[in-house]
């Protein structure tokens, strides 16, 4: 292990400056003009796996490639871990909001600032690098290695489940590990007892046959905006609960223990208050902030668009409406269910007038961990080691759709470890990751390889 | 008058391709990009009207110049007529929804599709065709003649009322004419009784200190395009009034025998529903289709914008969201009443953790008819004469808020005859014009002139 860290040590500038490459390359799968940067970025991260010591390809898919790095050196008796992570990341957008720009690295006050740095490439060049130095120093493993990156994690992995299937010899292992998420706080490394699912909507409402003059039309003319108004408003009651009929029937009651276990994790409400700069919070009542984050679903406007919205006054009645409308889902909700009831409710409440299409955009189960306890002791020591801090368990608001179809699929259980902080800015402007957690993550990842085996 | 009207007849052809210059001119007020344009327009007009035979200005002020022209030959014994139109034109968003292009006259099934065509330079350059054909027929008119065209009746008229104030004495006159309005329908000349006025805001909804990822902070943190939902929904009952205090204070009860004249006229629901390809209509209970089109308010959500509305599924708890809306009024209502009862409405229903704004872009006054007998006789006649068809009186849904600010400052009724046609896409993708009325109208306006003399 002290060749490892020395070679971690001495190498890391190097480290940074490849990961800095890696988010240079706008690989946006949401937007197909971005195609080529997506399969550069998949191409470049195929190249680090080789030079780190692995095999590794880039594989075909329908949508964007699958970058597969291998390394068998344990022999079969010795235990195989599957590293999962993403090489694509969210729209930048709104571009006016960032302080430098998003595909520009730019380091400031200890933390890198770019689309990518937490979600996800920091986080899965950190397995890379982790990899690399073992390899490099010690020259073997104790486990055999398989490394999975998807290029389409931020538009639902629709082609990723396919993929594990038709190789699921291949990628055969004991243990499924994922570094896409958050430690609970700086200095308290954490290893994830859950995770929410997601059920992604859009709304299309339509009235007449197109815009309209609001003056000549406004009165007897139902007008799609303020019906879309309706419908979002429609879908909570007075108390912040989801308000569409039996939305909550499948949602699991929480053991005392997990509860408690939330309860005891350090939570300033104030501060979060005034880091987020609200007066107030608000979701639904009877339940503490890390609960309604962690194991209660929510429903949220993602993008609401109608009429005109350029400078000035234009009086017009819009013909259409579109909302971008996504839940969160806590276990063992399943997002093929809420698309009905979601038709049902829409069906109830949309007014005469107008009509309602309801598209689907994609969905995730929600995840909670089985792993046994062996593997999450070994995981608290590394991440105990390597920050000098005891790790704790907490839950994840976000959604990683692809663990659920992991265990099934592999029938292997998923440890999760993420290495992002709280208020880095994932999926909006001036993402950023902390460069002493890219240090130490990377002592964690190659302390936790030593311990998987 | 024989004259005149074969001078008409023999210079149609010059009379369109005239206007089809005037909309080729992209003179959107809203827009700061088109003022150069905006201009253009301005000058464009005194020109024509300088040929026409009246002396022609373009003046000055804060915003866009008005044009004024002036012929005062009839001598000051005899009666002033002011002729009001404005030369600038709503933007065309969205573009991908007109057949040909916006500012490229095209003629299909006798209409010429235009921005503009019927808002209002078609209306507009029939009072200058008319005045030219009238002028050269007959070398004089029985009227002195003033025609005041501004620049931003679509922005509010912000500086008009101004300019009316420092010129009144120059703008003194009789009457006020005023052709910026609808036929009661094809065939059917019109006079007008009334307009609605206006009062248009952006409500502004700020929620944490930028966009989030909705998984991450989805639950405790109110969601600005939610709340938004909420209070555009909050703004009607559910019998499709406006939910506001003290809204309906000031709305006049309109006289039995205004509301006979409504019931008269004849409407055919089924076809004005299968016109704009809605199932049904909607607005407020107890009221007829044109009722709510002329004598009552409204409050119509013209735009809304929030989050992430580009292709794919960002997951974004939007930090930010905006609609503009606004309300159409009725006598007696003023739009300066709005904003405070507005004000107080939006503080009862916005929820805790986030803040609103109100911005109140702008407002205009109803109106009503008050115009003498012997007037709206010699309209009708100038009507019917050249229709064929004896002339009605309707309402109009739509704002013309500077019809007030004339009768105030100048002391003169206002006299209002409109020419576009229902259907007409004013505000709206391609919009356009009757080529036919535009003939028909230039002899009616050449014959009413005769009859105010």
């Amino acid at each position: 292990m002290p060749d490892t860290l020395t070679f971690i040590e001495q190498n890391l500038g190097r480290f940074r400056s490849e990961l800095y490459d890696f988010l240079r390359i706008p690989s946006v799968s949401a937007k197909s003009e971005h195609d080529g940067d997506t399969r550069a970025a998949a191409e470049w991260l195929a190249e680090k796996l080789a030079s780190a010591g692995l095999t590794s390809e880039v594989i075909d898919t329908e949508g964007h490639p699958v970058v597969l790095g291998e390394w068998r050196g344990a022999g079969p008796a010795a235990p195989t871990v599957l590293i999962y992570g993403h090489y694509d990341v969210q729209p930048p957008e709104p571009l006016e909001l960032w302080t430098s720009p998003p595909f520009e690295p730019t380091e400031r006050n200890g933390r890198v600032y770019a689309r990518g740095s937490a979600d996800d490439k920091g986080q899965l060049y950190m397995h890379a690098k982790a990899l690399e130095a073992c390899l490099a120093a010690d020259g073997t493993l104790p486990i055999n290695v398989i490394v999975l990156a998807e290029g389409e994690e931020e538009v639902g992995s629709p082609n990723l489940v396919p993929f594990v299937e038709q190789n699921a010899a291949r990628l055969a292992c004991d243990v499924v590990v994922i570094s896409d998420s958050n430690m609970y706080a700086e200095g308290m490394p954490s290893v994830l007892f859950s995770l929410r699912g997601l059920a992604y909507f859009e709304i299309h409402v339509k009235g007449a046959r197109g815009d309209l003059h609001s003056g000549q039309f406004g009165g007897p003319v139902v007008n799609p905006g303020n019906a879309l108004a309706k419908i979002i408003a429609s879908l909570h009651d007075a108390d912040g609960r989801i308000a569409i009929d039996g939305f909550y029937d499948d949602v699991v009651e929480w053991d005392e223990e997990t509860r408690e276990q939330i309860r005891s994790l350090p939570f300033d409400i104030d501060a979060y208050r005034k880091e987020l700069e609200v007066d107030a919070l608000g979701g639904e009542k009877g339940w503490s902030t890390l609960e309604k984050l962690w194991i209660r679903p929510t429903c949220d406007v993602n993008g609401i668009l109608s009429g005109y919205t350029g400078e000035g006054a234009k009086t017009v009645l819009p013909g259409r409406a579109m909302a971008k409308v996504s839940f969160r889902l806590v276990p063992n909700q399943h997002p093929d269910r809420v698309k009905p009831l979601l038709e049902a409710h829409l069906g109830k409440v949309t007014p005469a007038g107008v009509t309602v299409e309801l598209v689907e955009l994609h969905g995730g189960r929600p995840w909670k961990a089985k792993v046994e306890q062996r593997l999450m002791d070994a995981a608290s020591s590394a991440l105990e080691e390597a920050y000098g801090a005891p790790a704790v368990l907490q839950g994840e608001g976000g959604s990683i759709p692809i663990v659920v179809d992991f265990e099934e699929k592999l029938k292997a259980p998923a440890l999760l470890v993420g290495f992002a902080l709280p208020g880095c800015n994932l999926h909006a402007p001036d993402e950023w990751f902390s460069l002493d957690s890219f240090e130490k993550g990377i002592g964690a990842l190659a302390r936790l390889y030593g311990r998987l085996g």
